[in-house]
């Protein structure tokens, strides 16, 4: 029955599809797979944070207790209980969040698809950090935006440079806390600004937060979506404080836009894993995750804590680097003539790798950058990577 | 914190977004969940087939055994293993398909996403059958094709009916075993000949084939696939032969195409949770699937006999059906003038519901017709309220 020789065919890929290359982070992460290298490249959680048992026993009640409907089809808006607890735990403030405007989605990068699908023509306005966030810049760029990147320093975006760069855009996206890829964090006081800005615009804000949650020392910072919940969509994650394979995020959305979202979902694949919400909500609906969280802040807050002693140690004093208050990424800023890239063959050959900081740029490029992740590799390991790294940057002083 | 007053946004939806619409079956389905409703407008898979102790022991066993490894991120094409089992099991006829086509994607409609995505502009020609999956042009639509609808008889899609059409077309897709809507199967005659055709036109064949185990009798038809591996996309799924609420299933794509559909998958979502795939590979690994599937068909065939039966005995003699060898649906088709759309608002006052077939068509929609699906109804159910449809139906004539 097989065909003799058929005619191979001549694929003609969308637009669209023309944009899409992978990632470079994945593509410098399958390098770094062997294990004599020490990698300050993933994005990965440590997973010493993961609960495993905990998973497994609620994995198995809910499937002895409900077997039937969580591995049924579901709704495209998700599992109602956790969708009311995710609402109930944002409204905060004074702001009343609706489970209504929650939509779960598999992990945050389907939020950005989703929202991208749904506000992005090609040739649109979107406004970004400098530098930004690679997933959402991927995410978006497949539905063909005009960047615009907002200036920042090192205190994170500048609230009043958006009202000059922002007509006719169609979205402002922001990622406030410890920021990936720099660390940084936005103040209150830019926060209140950003949204007043945003709101007098009619420009939607959103807020991205998947490490929110991970803070070093005291309490983190008021969302941006409690000071207006008409205006600023909300993103949210439990891949950072519980496990990101499960790949289980949540979209808060003014109601207009939640409904949209829930079609644009229903249309890309139905809904997100019954199974998933209802284990999820097992784990974390009597209170887990206030028990769990300061465990990952603690080994974070060490590891980062390794780096920054290691960094001021061995790197020469022309290098500049963030100090984050929580989260997972330290940002390196190197004199101006040393390209990171290349930089990062020469680390590669000694076993070290990082990622070079221009792939966060959505327009003008800064080379001389780099990420650092310092969450999966053990102090000693940070010690000896950096002390590497110093070493390459300093032959080149 | 929170801003007094601020201006409501006035929302600006993409073209895309602006085509979107909640699925008619979705909103049916909302009407009836009361559980007086007999309804034969689901598309669900019956709860009765879920293997759930099966699942609960492999969640159980894969968290003991890898835990860290099922719950961190995963590669965006799929667990290795479960892309070899999947390759393997497709590799029959003297085709060989490799683990490099096969990209694990989060359920069928999520494939349809990716495909489209990758193939489809605005205005792009794209072939469908008449009727089509009500899934698959919701999915498309998103990406503003251009449908042309080719005719179809008893015994699904006319293969000489293609080339007329596809000039400048991006794609054709088929679902030649036991059709959605319309319960039909595509002869090995015309599989071959279409397969022939597409190669020949060097146009892209998409074969959906969610139900292609689920034959009532005789071992499923050849998969086109395997007549012409270089330019048919194959699409499975794991939802109606294990469960459907866990969201799996897998695009085989001809090599350059699976690259795109990785970085596609790769924007979309990062990749699909890594422990379902564990899961379903440890479930199915040593064979279950050859012992669970008979019994699926087995409940399935007698659900189906005891529609057709009743069919048989309470529909007037001017309505006609088809009689399905496999799947789960059954497509009627009523005397021109009798408008399905308003027979379903009369249908649900007396408690039973269906689903009118307008929606599955692409182009000029067949009012007169309905979808009946018969596996989640028990058979008493069945007679009681296909004697009720029936009528309905006579009090028209």
């Amino acid at each position: 029955m097989k065909m003799e020789n058929p005619t191979p065919i001549q694929w003609q890929f969308s637009k669209r599809a023309q944009q899409l290359q992978s990632s470079v982070i994945r593509e410098i992460l399958k390098v770094t797979v062997r294990p004599e290298v020490i990698s300050f490249a993933g994005g990965l959680p440590s997973p010493a944070t993961f609960p495993v048992e905990r998973m497994r026993a609620a994995y198995d009640a809910v499937l002895a207790r409900e077997g039937k409907v969580a591995l049924q089809y579901g709704p495209s808006d998700g599992y109602g209980p956790l969708r009311e607890w995710i609402a109930n735990s944002l409204s905060t403030g004074g702001a009343k969040i609706l489970p209504e405007q929650v939509l779960m989605v598999s992990g945050s990068q389907q939020g950005l698809d989703l929202l991208a699908k749904v506000l992005i023509d090609e040739g649109s306005k979107v406004l970004v950090e400098t530098p930004s966030y690679l997933g959402a810049l991927q995410a978006f760029s497949v539905y063909q935006p005009e960047f615009v990147s907002v200036p920042t320093d090192d205190h994170g975006l500048l609230p009043d440079q958006v009202a000059g760069v922002a007509q006719g855009a169609r979205l402002l996206y922001a990622l406030p806390n410890f920021q990936n890829p720099t660390g940084r964090t936005l103040s209150v006081e830019r926060r209140a600004a950003l949204v007043e800005t945003c709101a007098r615009l009619g420009l939607p804000l959103i807020e991205d937060d998947p490490y929110g949650a991970l803070s070093y020392r005291g309490e983190p910072l008021p969302k941006m979506l409690t000071m207006n919940p008409n205006g600023v969509i909300y993103m949210g994650s439990f891949s950072k404080v519980l496990t990101p394979g499960i790949r289980l995020g949540y979209v808060v959305a003014p109601l207009p836009l939640a409904r949209k979202l829930e079609q644009a979902k229903q249309a890309a694949d139905l809904h997100t894993a019954q199974l998933t919400q209802m284990v999820v909500h097992e784990v974390v609906k009597d209170g887990f995750l206030a028990e769990h969280i300061p465990t990952i802040r603690r080994l974070y807050a060490d590891q980062c804590a390794a780096m920054l002693a290691a960094l001021n140690e061995y790197f020469p004093s022309s290098v500049t680097w963030t100090r984050p208050e929580g989260g997972m990424f330290i940002w390196v800023t190197l004199p101006k003539h040393i390209d990171s890239m290349k930089l990062l063959d020469e680390a590669i050959a000694q076993n070290v790798a990082f990622v070079p900081g221009a792939p966060f740029y959505a327009n003008a490029a800064e080379q001389n950058t780099m990420r650092l992740s310092f969450v999966t590799v053990p102090p000693e390991k940070i010690r000896e990577g950096i002390a590497k790294l110093g070493k390459l940057i300093a032959a080149k002083i």
